[in-house]
């Protein structure tokens, strides 16, 4: 196992979070408030650790990468990194629990906060909490395009040849691939925050919803979260750029070199627009009978609402647990659902639908016809073998995982509606759950502690996809 | 498909139906009741309907049965029988989808009731209730002993060998295994009947009770259920025939036959007797310390309700969703997890976990060593290939299921709580729910009747294992 060069990239994430710390640091400082002192403490401190790890394992570089490593890296980076993002918090008078859910929360781009009173707080802290979602949506990106396809996690091996297919041009080397990625990302961000100043919000918020939409992480400078605009087309301009980082970033590339089809051709692009259509078309047609709200901003809250669930972002610009017990359970359904692979959204994901859509069917044919040979294919190619296992054992420890936390939190004294939406949301990294504590309107500031912190867990859990932690917990991971 | 043959067994069935009906008939006759006449109707409506097309199909009868002849067989003999069975409770005044709701959940062992003031009704309605839970049960062994394992539904084929296995003296052809089956259901419903009766339950109370407790049903002649006799002696009694209702039935022939280790050396027995005493103990303890309750008494209450609820039966002897939001969480796992294979009890039964177990710890070992070769097993033998897809599709389509059914009822105004609790009891065929309308102390009756008949088919759905009934809507199935 390549121990030294597990710590020496840790030290280097730890260490580059230290300098994005002068960010909030110079924000604060510039619109004069004493809070600067507090980044300025938690930059020192992270870059102090982190340099000082950095130097002591630089004989750990290393030209490869083995597999046991990359599980290794890639749990310990997301356990570890919250331990020391959290520091800011702590001025705020949170306890550290409080400040590790909120940071978890931020760097897997899940966007539950415990934290009231957001448009009474200096720049500084805001800033801090939008770009721990930016940069947790970069790791997310990294993972989802290199990582699990090449660690085989949940069947995430489908999508081996499509980030690496050099018949379609996509550079086949990693780096240039993640740096490709990275000027995607940075371009939508940029795009995004422009429109958004140039729709009426302020610069400073322009810039920190921005960062939050790209990232589908969903943490706002607000209380009201998108509600505190009440503009249409500030919702219009969100819905769009959640699904913009709900789409496969592979497929930007594509298209960038001039596959122009590649978005509109790509299988889980067009399931995903499909299902936000079908569901808010309907959700709007039923709002608009069943409460006093015109179809027009019906239409609009559905889209935007519906797309931040699915996206796994979490912004809402209404309480729509309000609008009955079939909207209750239609957002709690939504929430399982997640954006496509290779994105930064969440949760189960449309391929792996897909993908179950398939084997179920061919399941079923079989039953009857046990000899029969039923072919499976997903984007146009047959499905490889050891794709419908990885699925089903990803579905089923999914739920599993989800049922553990609930009952864990039923015995932290939390009613089941809390303790089972707050499981369901910390997993899928949505962020709001169902019910006056931890649903839109909530927060969840007023859990124990103990359920803080295995929330936070279990966001690391959903973000990971389960297995990549799970390997970690084999024995043999560590002995053979 | 051989349409005429599966006619010509529904036709018995519902012969077989009309004749049992002669039972409550008695009971009333002989009480003076006049609800005697209800029973009269319905019997002669039955037998003239079976009766009328047991002739129509006489020359349907068939030596050989296709596999897809038993998938039609089994899924119509459910979905048709409650149709029939229902006829007497329309006496009481219920409406007909009240009737059908109250039928199937008694033919599927649910044990769920739309009927309030057991206590004051006339003994035929009351022994109607456990009659069609005890057929049921037997439909239920047939089922699950012979048809599943051929079927090779969610995992059943492992069970294909177990239960005709000469080697072991289990004899092979199905006739005399099941008729050796239904001797010993009936021996323990007559036992646990007598001991029901000398422990101080009134006569018809023990007969009542004994094939509610053997089938694993759960309807009780009391709205107190369980609770209405204040014994721990009775529940303890009720514990032990709950708890041999649920363990693989194949187990009894082989101790009948010489192989006395046969009980205690079965995998699945050990696991849900292990799982019975860890978690009834634990809560136990919990529960003497966090209520007034004496620690006997809190074991009494415990392993009652446990098992209860384990092998899907759902007496109550104490509303236990007031101990508080821990047992709460706590019930609502075991309400998934059900007994063992070959047994009356329904959910996802203790040999898919142990299944479960095997497989996501092999995937998890193969994602670190792709090439690694890792042995899974069951009850000592080598796991077939095909159970792992057929184990993990099932978890998958049973939580699916339960998410579609409850989103449904969501939209037919019922709160989060009572639509997701009666989604899970209905499809686990356990019978309670949670919240005050579908809890322990609620009842079915107050739901709209879309509801009732979705609930209905739920629990067909669970009883048949969901693929039994899915095989049906492929379009394969009827054309190929």
């Amino acid at each position: 196992m390549q121990v030294k060069f597990v710590f020496h990239i840790l030290s280097m994430v730890i260490f580059g979070t230290a300098i994005t710390a002068i960010l909030p640091l110079l924000a604060d400082a510039i619109s004069g408030q004493h809070e600067w002192v507090v980044f300025a403490v938690s930059a020192a401190a992270m870059g102090f650790f982190g340099g000082a790890c950095l130097l002591a394992t630089h004989d750990g570089r290393s030209k490869g990468i083995s597999l046991r490593t990359a599980f290794l890296l890639t749990g310990l980076s997301w356990l570890v990194l919250p331990l020391f993002a959290a520091l800011p918090f702590l001025d705020l008078g949170l306890s550290y629990a409080d400040a590790i859910f909120e940071a978890t929360s931020g760097i897997t781009t899940t966007g539950s906060t415990v934290i009231k009173g957001l448009d009474e707080l200096p720049p500084g802290i805001l800033l801090w909490r939008s770009i721990l979602q930016w940069i947790g949506g970069i790791g997310i990106l990294v993972m989802a395009v290199v990582l699990l396809p090449f660690m085989r996690i949940g069947g995430a091996q489908l999508f081996r040849t499509e980030s690496s297919d050099t018949s379609e041009k996509v550079e086949p080397r990693w780096s240039i691939l993640m740096s490709n990625i990275l000027l995607v990302y940075l371009f939508l961000t940029v795009l995004c925050g422009i429109i958004f100043w140039l729709l009426g919000m302020t610069a400073f918020d322009a810039i920190c919803h921005a960062m939050a939409t790209i990232s589908t992480g969903g943490y706002s400078t607000h209380d009201a979260s998108f509600g505190f605009f009440d503009s249409n087309a500030l919702q219009w301009t969100a819905t769009i750029f959640m699904l913009s980082g709900a789409v496969p970033f592979y497929v930007y590339i594509k298209a960038a070199r001039g596959n122009t089809k590649a978005l509109i051709s790509d299988t889980q692009v067009r399931a995903l627009v499909l299902l936000l259509v079908v569901v808010s078309v309907a959700m709007a047609v039923w709002l608009s009978r069943h409460n006093h709200v015109s179809f027009g901003d019906a239409l609009t809250l559905t889209f935007f609402n519906v797309t931040s669930v699915v996206t796994t972002t979490g912004f809402a610009s209404v309480d729509y647990t309000l609008w009955g017990t079939g909207a209750v359970g239609a957002f709690l359904i939504l929430t399982f659902v997640g954006g496509c692979s290779g994105s930064t959204s969440g949760a189960i994901k449309i391929y792996r639908f897909q993908v179950l859509a398939q084997v179920i069917s061919a399941h079923i044919k079989r039953l009857t016809s046990p000899h029969r040979v039923v072919p499976t294919h997903f984007n146009g190619r047959p499905l490889p073998d050891d794709v419908a296992i990885s699925v089903l054992a990803f579905l089923t420890m999914f739920v599993a995982t989800i049922a553990l936390c609930t009952v864990a939190l039923t015995f932290m004294d939390l009613d089941l509606i809390t303790a089972y939406s707050a499981s369901v949301t910390a997993i899928t990294n949505v962020g709001p759950g169902l019910g006056p504590v931890v649903g839109p309107a909530g927060n969840f500031s007023s859990l124990p502690d103990g359920a803080k912190l295995l929330l936070a867990f279990a966001m690391i859990l959903g973000r990971l996809e389960i297995f990549t932690i799970l390997v970690i917990f084999d024995r043999g991971f560590w002995t053979d």
